[in-house]
This record gives structure tokens, C-alpha cells and sequence, in this order.
């Protein structure tokens, strides 16, 4: 049975009350899963972990399943319809029921904000927020970071620019939280009706064309189905105004990076030629993800 | 190739025509399971089981699997939309699809009832019943007799209270069976338009108050999607009068033992603040269905 | 990193372009592996290989995952909701997804025919067809003449009669240029508005008569959704003129063999009696598949 102290240490509910310690000794990790030529090894070996996804999700499952296997853990998936567990009550006894079947670890992603700490305090395995509402995406903001820090080599004083909807966004807030800590400068790019006014004291609003002066460009997926209520006029309007597209992208200075959380709406958000140009690192974030999964479950787990 | 009385004494599809003596065995394996402290053995390593739900469970899934991980099998979930299989021939079909390609066991949820028997003479590996229709759940029923065991010691004279929707439970039907062969007295308190005639010769109907005055009171899940129907006038007014308020539970004879198969319906069959208080075994019930099922899946494998 | 003609070597996207050698190749591995006493063993341990099914499969999903699983590979399984990922587009960027996270091959089923080839030039690992629109099938038709072999042990000069919707059937393609490399001869019959002219110049459709005087007869599938469109008059009438039915079964010579790429829909394309019966090998022919995919995903990841 783990301390409260313990589980603490073990969890990862979000990266703003994470220390800085914390965070640089998963990007050290992570390098040193991705370095190992092994993909298979037993570090995790008699260890299960449930993947609880009451949010739909591909690629960020399928990623820590990955990274489960490669140490050897046994994988559980669960995956829900919204509709039957969309109340947090219901939430807190599907995982309660997979803890008292002996999980050593759940990662879990699911609609609501804010319930996942109180969560955490009732269930007496380590959790890993895999994706909590608008809330935060800690392991994506981990592997944005990890693949910041491989290209620049520090984070301290890089200027990070998040491009779209930012108030639906919890990878900016991930992201905004942990590059604080690191000495990087976040500005936020938004449509007026997109942006986080609880957040403006931590990131300037800048203008498109300043925000293509940075280090990092990162854009968000536009969430489409928004048309229907009427808080996008239409993607290719969003596209002449906060897209990345060929013209743009060819401005930006060399040295700039493109980042994306994915799934992208090409042609949206960023254009087709742009998503697997020189300058982006969108395939290359999905790959650093493992070893940053890696990084992290074998903390909650070894 | 094992033979028909090899296949049968392999297989678990109900519990009303299994023996005092096999259930005796399954608690007792059950017991050498819980009390193991590996958490992965390979006692089946090399077996194949296949999980075949054609109706939507998660927990009872979760817990076979979970099970039958722990013992070292290799895993194949199998979920169909009950549209595509509603027919008997097609679950037959599909059941004999997975058996040619080499499974060595089936754990099989189905809706209709009584269709399982005929299903196990056609396939030549052991089937395990995760639940069929309003027949039986066999694993539920050695769950909860192992929960009350551990509780009480012995099964002989305790009375056991089934409370609900006696007329569509597998559960209450398998305990029903299990309980009696062991000396316990089964009581049902039900609605009027909730009972099971058929079952009237093997356990009385009594009062709501007189239910409350056994050593079992194990509430069953309102199935609030009959509301419709017209079965339920409402959870507030099915809550009132068979439900076990904060205020009944209060006046419980203290070694009384409140159960549920799970999962509840919080503040209609069962109040919030009873589902974990100190005499509910909600949450061990599910602790404890992993070492019946692994009892059980050795037993169709080893 | 594998270079692109390693590649090629390793996946498997259709039997039209594949030598003759390299399927007998297969066959003679499928096999060994049908004669392998051990259930599990070792040879890909450390591979891990992704399933996508981008279209709805039960058997031929757990037939791939069946063979990896023998074989000692990691499995992952990504099913999509048609909707979701129905452009070519998405389809690619999902298959990058996955292998950017490190998947060593990739098992792959979509709707769309013709878009594999271009999918699989742009991705490193190799990928194997597990159907692609109305193109090809490939380890179906492996397992076809797996099943014909073992049956008359040889393929040289047998005529195999295919029976039903020919247009939308990537089985019917891919029996067609397999057993044309063995020297088989393939026969179509079909009902008017269910051929294939583009096929015309490689088998001759004839009469539901003369396709029953063969050494093969295969059933196909009949897609009863296709009723609604008009291509189908009804279920009876198909069977009527179509169906091998309990009295077409009777008067077949005694060595003919009777297959069906299942599931089958029975009563309509094949009678119930007949899917069972001595001459069938209906159930046989999935049993094949699964030493048919171990050969085949040895191929890919050795």
C-alpha cells in the first residue's frame, strides 16, 4: 500500500503544480528510453495499468499502450461511451471498480475539468491524466518540451507561440504551465472568441504576424464541429486568418519550429505541405510521446 | 482433444446443476489465489481465451480479463453491437468461428437466455457464462458466496435478502441455486410486477422489513431504462419504497452485510453513503471476483 | 531501417503482383506452422504490430491477432469508426501516426480501393492487407488455396467455380490472380448486375449449372444491405436462383469441395445443412487462416 506522499509522487494529474525538478527528470528519462536500442524490456513486468478513456482518443492511447508494452507492463483498456458515464459520480466508480480489481496504475482521460484531483484523493493507485476537459495534457505538454529541448537544446528564453483555440485548449495551458517554469516566453494567437481571459496574466495576445516571429510556432486543431454553433464562420476563413499555410510557412524563419498536438485538419489549421515539411516536427512529437509515456508510467509504476 | 465429460467439467454455465462439491473447490481455489502474492503467474501460459461479449459490460469483462492476465493467458476480446448477433444462429457461428481458430476456453455474455447449453454441445472447448439473459452469472453468484464466506465463516443458516428485480436477474438465479445447495435461506423482496413465479417453491417473498432483518441484504440494479415501459413509476418513488435509504441502512443489525453486483445506481436501489460504509462489501465484491475467475479459468484451462 | 526493397519483400498489399514462388513460399511456411505443436512461440517477441481496421472486421481482426499472438508479438488494436476517418487522407495520417510511435508492421483493412499502394510507398514499416475496398484480400485467398491444396494436393489444373456478387468482392480478385499462377481455372457466375467486365479476360462467368461441376465451388457473401438499393430482389429469390442450397449441395460430385469466405448468411447464399456438411470447408478454411497469417506476419517482422 502507497503513502499519500507516495501516490502523490507517482500520479501525474497536470504539469502547474509539478516542480521543475520533476518535470527535467522525466525529459531525462525519456532520453534514456528513447536511446534504448531494447523495445522490449521488463521493467514493468507483473505490473497492470488500465488505460481509461471516457473520451474518445486514438493516438494518445494507442501511445501509452506503446509505452505500457515496451516495459513490459499487462494492458487493460477501457474505453466508454460518453453517454454512459458522463456524470463524475459514474467516472469515480468505473475506476474505483478498476482499482479494486488490482491496477497498479490507471491513465485516464475524461470530459470534465476539475474533477480529477478530488478523483486521485479517493482511489489509492497512481493516476495519469491522459487528457482532462480544457484542464491539462500533461504527457503531450511533456513530449512538446522534450522535443523543444532536442532541437534547441534549452528551453530558457525560447519564445513559444500557441496559435488558435486556446480557451477549448488544455495542451496550451500544459504547455504554458511547465515552459514558464523553464524561462520560455508562451504568446497566444486567438480569435476573439477563442481566447482564456483567466489565463492573460501568464501570455501576452499577439497578432498573427508576431506570432510567426518565434522560436516554436504551435498550432491547435481547430475543433470543426464549432461550425454548427456558430464560432467559426467557416475553416477557410479560419484559414486566411490563423492557418499556417504554404505562404506563411515559407516566411518563417529557418530556425523556427512547427509543432502541432494532432490530429491536424489539414488544410485548416495548417496546410497540407506544411504538416511533413523540413521545419515541422508534428511525426517527430507523436514519436518522442512513447519515451515520454515511458518516462512516466515507469514513475507511477517501478 | 478433450471428451464430453472432460469439456463439461471445464466449463461453467450455470450454477443450479453444479455440484456442492466443485463450488467448494472453486471458493477454495480462489482463496489460494487471493492470498498469492505474485500478481502474474504463468500457470497458463500458452492458453488462448477468447472474451466474447455480445452484450456491453464493463466490469464483468474487466474482471475475466484481469484474471486471466494475472494467470499468464493470452487475451482476445470480442465485442459485438448486439444488432449484428441478435440471432442465436450468428452467435453460434461466430462462437465456432473463434473456436476454429484455436482458442482454449470462451468466456461468453449473451442475451438471450437459454441458448447457452445447446451452444456448449456444438463447441468443443470449455465456455464460461459471463451472464446470459434473466438465466444465470455464475461467476457473480461464487463471488458473492466467497464474500460471505469470508464474512461469515460458513454459508450454512445464513439468510440471505435479495432485494430488486427479481423477475430479470441471473444474479439473484445463480444465488439462488449456489446459496441453497450450502444450507443459506434466500429471501426476495420485490415490486409486484418484479417477481419470479418459477422461482416461488425455493425462496419466499417477505416485506421490505422483513428483508432488512437477515445477514445478507443484496440490493439488484434498477434497470431505470424501464421507466419507459411503465414498470418503474419513478428512482424516487422505487428509492422509497425499496431502497436502501441512508435511514434503513442505519437501523441494519450491525453484522448485517449489504451487498451489490454492481453497478449501482447511487440514491435509487442503494444511497451514496452506504455504497462504501463500513458493512458494504460493494467494493470487495469486485476485489474478490479476480481470484474467483482465475479459480475458474484454471479450471477450464490448466 | 529497412530499404525499400525490403520493404516491398515484406508486405503484403495483393496476390495480383506476387511470384508464384513467394505464395508457395507462404503456403509451405503456413504449414510448418499448422504442424507447430507449441501454441506460443518466441520468434517475434520484442515486434510490436498494429491492427487498424478502418473497417468493421470480428474474424479476420482475431485471426491476425491470433497469429501474432502465437508468434509472440505485441498487439495493438486501432478500430475506426468509418465516419471519422473516411478520406484517403486521414487514413494515411493515422498509419504515420502509428508508425512514428514505433510499430514494426502494420495489419491494415479499409474501404477505400487503390489508395494501399501509395500509402504503403509513403510508410516504412511494412503493411499487410487485411482487405482493401473490392480490390484484393490477399491472406483470404492464401488461405483458399491453402485449404484447396491440402484437399487435392495440388492446385495445377483444378477449376474452381466463385459464386455470387463478383463486382464488390476483393476475395473473387484475389483467388482469381493467385490460382491463375497455379494453373487453376477460375469461373465465375453471378447475377447480372454483380459482374466484373474488367475481370472478363480472366474468367468466363457461366451457368449456375456448370459452376456446380467443379472441383471447388466457393460461395459468396451476399451483402443483404444491398436490397435497399435494388441490386436485390430478395433473399429467397437469390437463394433460388443463386444459393447452394441442401438439393444443389446433393447433386454435387462427391470430391467437390464447398467453400465460403464467411461469415456466411445462411439460407441465402449457402443453406444451413450445407455449411457443415462433409464436403464443406467452410469452418476449416478459418482454422487455415490462422498458420496462413503466422507466415505471413513472420515474413513481415523477421
Amino acid at each position: 500500500m502507497l503513502t499519500m506522499t507516495q501516490l502523490k509522487d507517482r500520479s501525474l494529474l497536470g504539469l502547474k503544480d509539478l516542480g521543475r525538478d520533476e518535470i527535467e527528470s522525466i525529459l531525462n528519462r525519456a532520453a534514456y528510453w528513447e536511446a534504448q536500442h531494447e523495445k522490449l524490456v521488463q521493467v514493468l513486468a507483473s505490473k497492470f495499468v488500465a488505460n481509461m478513456f471516457f473520451e474518445n482518443s486514438t493516438r494518445t492511447r494507442f501511445s501509452f499502450e506503446m509505452a505500457e508494452k515496451r516495459l513490459g507492463a499487462q494492458v487493460l483498456n477501457f474505453t466508454a461511451a460518453a453517454s454512459s458515464v458522463e456524470k463524475g459520480e459514474s467516472i469515480y466508480d468505473t475506476v474505483r471498480t478498476l482499482e479494486s480489481m488490482g491496477i497498479d496504475a490507471g491513465v485516464i482521460r475524461l470530459k470534465p475539468a476539475g474533477v480529477l484531483e478530488e478523483l486521485s484523493s479517493k482511489i489509492s493507485v497512481p493516476l495519469i491524466n491522459a487528457g482532462d476537459g480544457n484542464n491539462e495534457h500533461p504527457t503531450q505538454a511533456l513530449l512538446d518540451l522534450y522535443t523543444m529541448k532536442k532541437r534547441f537544446g534549452s528551453l530558457q528564453g525560447l519564445t513559444v507561440s500557441i496559435i488558435g483555440d486556446i480557451k477549448h485548449s488544455r495542451v496550451a495551458r500544459s504547455d504554458l504551465w511547465a515552459l514558464r517554469k523553464f524561462g520560455a516566453e508562451v504568446k497566444f494567437c486567438a480569435p476573439n472568441n477563442m481566447t482564456a481571459p483567466e489565463l492573460e496574466p501568464f501570455a501576452r495576445y499577439v497578432t498573427m504576424e508576431e506570432a510567426l516571429r518565434s522560436d516554436v510556432v504551435m498550432m491547435l486543431r481547430v475543433q470543426l464541429e464549432r461550425h454548427a454553433t456558430g464560432m467559426l464562420k467557416s475553416a477557410e476563413e479560419y484559414r486566411a486568418q490563423y492557418g499556417l499555410t504554404e505562404e506563411r510557412a515559407s516566411k518563417l524563419s529557418k530556425h523556427t519550429l512547427i509543432m502541432h498536438p494532432a490530429p491536424v485538419n489539414r488544410n485548416v489549421e495548417i496546410d497540407d505541405a506544411v504538416v511533413e515539411s523540413e521545419q515541422s516536427a508534428i511525426f517527430p512529437q507523436m514519436s518522442n510521446g512513447v519515451p515520454i509515456r515511458m518516462a512516466v508510467m515507469e514513475r507511477a509504476m517501478k
